[in-house]
């Protein structure tokens, strides 16, 4: 079963985030995000427009093109 | 003044398709959108989101990742 872009998307944010040692609740305010809309864009239900990609990339301390890179799968 | 990401974007993209020898309209007809609509999005006026980006990338021939590296600005 392949996964789908926003699952891909999800995973590779949720892991990075991880790595960070924060939580969603602690990110999603770092970039002044709904923790809902947060966890839902790792959980892969929400395709995010670039601009908010990039934003959660910056909050995620790695350019924008890197991280879908790691998501493209 | 600096440019807006989909000014960045809309740009990189103009220049890819250009450099493919396709017109607006042949290339929106190659990825089944709407000429109108990707007329916006290279004049920045649309911010697309990650799964028209990935599928303007395809039709680019180039990877979304590498498309949005060079729109970095």
């Amino acid at each position: 079963m392949t996964t789908s872009l926003p699952e891909r998307i999800g995973a590779v944010v949720r892991k990075r985030r991880e790595a960070l040692g924060l939580s969603q609740e602690a990110f999603a305010d770092r970039i002044g995000m709904h923790r809902n809309y947060y966890g839902a864009i790792e959980r892969g239900e929400k395709t995010m427009r670039l601009d908010t990609f990039e934003r959660v990339a910056m909050g995620l301390e790695i350019e924008a093109w890197r991280l879908l890179k790691d998501g493209a799968g």
